[in-house]
C-alpha cells in the first residue's frame, strides 16, 4: 500500500504539509495517492542518518553486500503486480515494459552482487618494502578502493525502475559501500516508494545498518538543492535534462567543499549513414530506424535524433522510407503531460528553422499525451548555421541532414556537443574511406557503434553510458555497467600498515583472493 | 640561454610588452634575465596548434610515445650545470636537491615510458557478441581508455622541476596522449624555459607534432585564467595553493562546457602520536619529526603540520624535545620573499591565537629570506574551537596539539579537512586500542602511514598523492603515481566494431600484448 509518505531508514515520515500527486497520461487524470514533501527537517534527519550508516556499512564485507543487493532483487520481485501496476498507472508506459524493465532492475542488482563476490574491483595494488634499496629504502605501499560517503540519486523520469530507486545509479552505490538518499521522481513517487519498501525490507533481513537508505519526495528543485548542498553528502548520480543535470553540477561545485556530480544529461546520438548503407540495406534501416525513433515514444536517452547523409537520390530515398515507415507506427502515450507539452513545443521551434523540411508528422487523431512522430529535413549547411537544430527534442523524432560531401558531413560532427553514442552505418571499407569523418565521432562520444541501433544499452563490464559534456558532467565515468561503481570510490595508500591491520584485500596472505597488481603483475 | 620568451611549439615568441623577472632569495636580488607575458593572441595560438597536434598525437603508438618520453629525459640531463645553477638561482635551495629532484623527474618520465611500453594502462575490457543470447543477442562490445584533448599543467612554486614544467603531471598528460600547455611558473621562468626547450628537442627527434607541447609565461593570473576558460582546452593540472587551485576549478565549473580540474591543493598532514609511541621512542620521533618539519623550509605538501598526542607528561617531554632538536637545525632560505612573508604572517596569526604557547621560534641572526623553524603548542579544546589553527602555515610550522583523551583526538580528526596524508606512531597493539582514531584519521587522507614521516613521496602504482577537498578538488585520482594517467583519459566502447579497424588494444589477437579484461578474466 502507498502512503505517501517519506522514507528516511526504517521508517516512513510525513511532517510537512505540503503534498503533490503524480500522474496517469493514459487516463490524463492524477493517480489516488498523495505524496509528502520531506521538511528542512526530514532531509537532514535522512543525511544524518547515512551519515552514521556510512561508519558501519563502509566496512561490510563484499559478500554481505551482495546478499543486500539480491535481496532487493528478490523484495523488488515480491511487490508482484501492485509495482507493475503503480508504475503502469504513474508512467503510461504499457506491462509489458514494466516486467521488462523490473527484470533489468533485478539483472543490474544482481551483477553488482556478483562484482562484490568476486572483489576484484577495489583495485588492490601492492608494492612491497625495499629496506634494501639504495640510495633510499623503499617503504611498503599498498592501495585499494573505499567508499567516498553518503550520496544522492536523482532518478529519471523515463525509467521508473532501472534509472530511478534501486536503479543503476543506487546500485552501484550500494555496492561501493555509500549509503544512499532517492530523491524521488516527482513523476512517480508511487512506484518509488514501492521499491523503497523492497530495499528497506532488504536490509532489515540482511541486517545493514538503519539509514543505508532513505527515499525523500518532493515535486519542487528545493529538496534535491538542500540535498546537495549538504556538507555530508559527498556525490551526486543524476539522470536527466541539461538545464537540471548542469544546475546540480555547479551547485556541488560552489559548495564550500565541492564534490563529484555524475549527471548523465542529453544526447541527439547521431547517426552517420554511409553511401554504401545506403546502396545495400537502405530500405532495412529506414525501416529499423523508423522503430528505433518510435520505441518508447522516443523517451530515451540514446534515440537517435540526428541522422547524417550525404545528399543524392539514394539518401532522399532513405528519408523518404523513413518517415513512411515511422508514419506506419502505433505512436504511444507519454510519461507526463508536461513532457508531451515539451516535446510539441521543442518540434515546434525545430521545425520552423530557416531550411527546414517537415517530412513526416503523425497527422492522424490520437488520444491525450500521444506523441506524433517526426521527421525533419535539412541541408547540411542550414544545420551548421543553426545551433538551435543540435538540441535534443525529447520525444519520436530526428532531423535528417543532408550534407553536401563528406568534408561537411565531418564538420558537423567536429560542431556537435558532446554524445552519448554514435552510430555509422555502411560497409567496412567505408571505414577506411571516411576515416577522418568516423575519427570525428569518435571524438564526441562515449560509445560508437557500428551497423546497428543505439537504443537497448547492454549492462556490462565493457559498457560506456556518458560522453564528453553536455552528454554527462564527467566523460571519465559510465553510469551503466560494473564499471559505474568506481564513480562513488577514491583510492587509499597505506604506507607500512602492519600486515594484520591492512583491509584484507591487501593483506599479504590474499584472503579475499581477488586478482591484485602486486609489484606489477596481476595475481590472485 | 635563457631568452625570456614563450615556447609556442617549436618556436620562440615574445609579441607582447609586458615583462617581469625572476628572484634569488638568496642574494635577495632579481636574476639577470628578463621574461615576456603570453599575449592573448599567443594563448590562442598555442591552443590551436596544440589542437591540431592532439588529432596526431592521439593515435602515436605506446612505443613512439614512450621514446618521445624517455629523450625528454636525456635531453633535461642534456642541459648540464646550466639548468642546476638557474633552478639554484630561481630556487634559492641547494645544488644537491637541484641534482635529486632532477633524477626524480627523470624517474617519473621514465615510469611513464615504461607504463606505455607495457600498454596494459588503457584497462582494455572486451565482450564479445552472443547472436544466440535468448531473449536477446548481445552485441560485441569492448572498451578502452583515449586522452581527453589538450591539458593546461599549473607548475608548483616548491618543485621547479618535478611538479612543473615537464614533472608529473606533464608526464603523464603526455604519456596518455594529450598534448600540454604548461603556464609557467613565475618563480622559475628560467628552469621552465630550459626545460622546455629540452621537450622541444625531444619531440623534434621522435618526430612528435608541432603543438604537444607549449609553454607560456605570465607573472599573474590572466593567463592562467584565459587557458582555463579556452574552449578546446579539456582538462588542467594543477599543484600549488588553496586559494588559487579552487579558483581554477570553480572558473572550468562556469564554462559552458565543465572540464575536470585536478588540483593537489594544501594539507596539514596529521600525525597521531600514539602513547606507546612516546613511551617506547617518544624523543627519536621527536628528532626524527623536528628534521621532517625543517626540511626545504618545510615547503612540502606532505610537510606535517600537525601533530596530535594525549596530554600527560610523555607528550611534554616529546613536545620539549622537538623544539629543542628543530632550535638546533641551520634554517633554510625560502623559495621566494613573498614565501616568506606570507609565512611569516601565517606564523604570527596563529601563535596569536587564544591559548597558543610557542614553544620553539628560532632567534638566532639569518641572512635574507631565511625561514625561522617554529613549533606552537596548544589543547585540544582550544584548538577544536579556531578553525584558524587548522589551516597551513606553508614552511618550517608546526602546531602540536595535547589533547584531553582519545575521544577528544577522535572529535579533532572529524573535524578536519581533506589532508594528503595522516601518519600514526605508535605499537601495532595501538592500532588495535585507537581503532577509531584510525578510523576517522584514514577517512580524511589520501596516504595513511605507520611509523614513518609524510614527507618523500614514492613514485610507484600504489601511491596516492591527493585526498579528500582541499588536499585535493578530486580525491578519486592521485598526482603522483602512474596512475595519475588515469586524470587525462576517458573510456569509449566500441559495439559490433569490425575487429580490423578496432584500435590494436581492442583487436581479437591482442597484438600488442597486452593484459586485458576478457569475458571477466584477466588475459593477455
Amino acid at each position: 500500500m502507498i502512503s505517501g509518505k517519506n522514507t528516511i531508514g526504517n521508517k516512513l515520515s510525513n511532517q510537512g504539509d505540503v503534498t503533490y500527486k503524480t500522474f496517469n497520461p493514459k487516463t490524463n487524470k492524477e493517480t489516488e495517492w498523495t505524496f509528502f514533501e520531506a521538511t528542512k527537517f526530514e532531509i537532514n534527519e535522512a543525511v544524518e542518518l547515512a551519515t552514521k550508516a556510512y561508519k558501519v556499512y563502509k566496512d561490510v564485507s563484499g559478500d554481505k553486500k551482495a546478499q543486500f543487493l539480491e535481496t532487493i532483487a528478490l523484495e523488488i520481485e515480491a511487490l508482484g503486480d501492485e509495482l507493475i501496476d503503480t508504475y503502469c498507472k504513474e508512467s503510461g508506459l504499457p506491462e509489458g515494459r514494466a516486467r521488462g524493465e523490473r527484470g533489468r532492475t533485478m539483472g543490474q542488482l544482481r551483477a553488482f552482487a556478483a562484482l562484490l563476490k568476486d572483489g576484484s574491483w577495489v583495485e588492490a595494488v601492492i608494492e612491497k618494502g625495499q629496506p634494501d634499496r639504495e640510495p633510499m629504502p623503499k617503504a611498503d605501499i599498498r592501495k585499494m578502493l573505499f567508499p567516498l560517503g553518503p550520496v544522492v540519486v536523482f532518478g529519471a523520469s523515463n525509467f521508473p525502475l532501472a534509472f530511478s530507486t534501486a536503479g543503476g545509479d543506487t546500485a552501484s552505490a550500494l555496492a561501493a559501500g555509500c549509503p544512499v538518499i532517492v530523491k524521488s521522481h516527482p513523476m512517480h513517487s508511487g512506484t518509488g516508494e514501492l521499491v523503497s519498501s523492497a530495499i528497506i525490507k532488504a536490509a532489515e533481513k540482511t541486517g545493514m545498518p538503519n539509514g543505508v537508505f532513505s527515499n525523500l519526495n518532493s515535486s519542487g528543485i528545493e529538496v534535491g538543492q538542500q540535498l546537495v548542498k549538504h556538507p555530508k553528502i559527498k556525490a551526486v548520480g543524476f539522470t536527466g535534462s541539461i538545464n537540471g543535470g548542469t544546475a546540480l553540477y555547479k551547485l556541488a561545485s560552489e559548495r564550500d567543499e565541492p564534490i563529484p556530480v555524475f549527471a548523465e544529461m542529453g544526447s541527439i546520438n547521431p547517426v552517420v549513414v554511409l553511401p554504401s548503407a545506403l546502396d545495400i540495406d537502405g530500405d532495412a534501416w529506414a525501416t529499423k530506424y523508423a522503430s528505433s525513433i518510435n520505441l518508447g515514444a522516443g523517451q530515451f536517452c540514446t534515440n537517435p535524433g540526428l541522422v547524417l547523409g550525404i545528399q543524392g537520390n539514394k539518401l532522399d530515398s532513405f528519408i523518404n522510407t523513413l518517415s513512411e515507415e515511422i508514419l506506419k507506427l502505433e505512436p504511444t502515450c507519454m510519461l507526463h503531460p508536461n513532457i508531451y507539452t515539451k516535446y510539441n513545443e521543442g518540434k515546434k521551434e525545430l521545425s520552423g528553422q530557416d531550411g527546414v523540411i517537415i517530412m513526416a508528422d503523425y497527422a492522424k487523431e490520437t488520444s491525450d499525451n500521444v506523441a506524433r512522430p517526426t521527421i525533419l529535413k535539412v541541408s547540411g549547411a542550414s544545420f551548421l548555421l543553426n545551433t538551435k537544430l543540435h538540441k535534443e527534442v525529447f520525444g519520436p523524432f530526428s532531423v535528417v541532414v543532408s550534407c553536401e560531401n563528406s568534408v561537411q558531413l565531418e564538420e558537423i560532427l567536429n560542431h556537435l556537443e558532446g554524445q552519448l553514442t554514435g552510430t555509422v552505418l555502411g560497409s567496412e571499407s567505408d571505414l577506411n574511406t571516411y576515416d577522418n569523418v568516423i575519427d570525428a565521432l569518435q571524438s564526441r562520444v562515449g560509445r560508437i557503434l557500428f551497423n546497428g541501433v543505439p537504443t537497448g544499452v547492454e549492462v556490462c563490464s565493457s559498457m560506456v553510458h556518458g560522453g564528453p559534456f553536455p552528454a554527462s558532467t564527467d566523460a571519465r565515468f559510465t553510469s551503466v555497467g560494473t564499471s559505474a561503481i568506481k564513480r562513488w570510490v577514491r583510492p587509499v595508500s597505506f604506507q607500512d600498515w602492519p600486515n594484520k591491520f591492512l583491509p584484507k584485500a591487501l593483506q599479504n596472505a590474499n584472503p579475499l583472493g581477488i586478482v591484485r597488481l602486486e609489484e606489477g603483475r596481476y595475481t590472485n
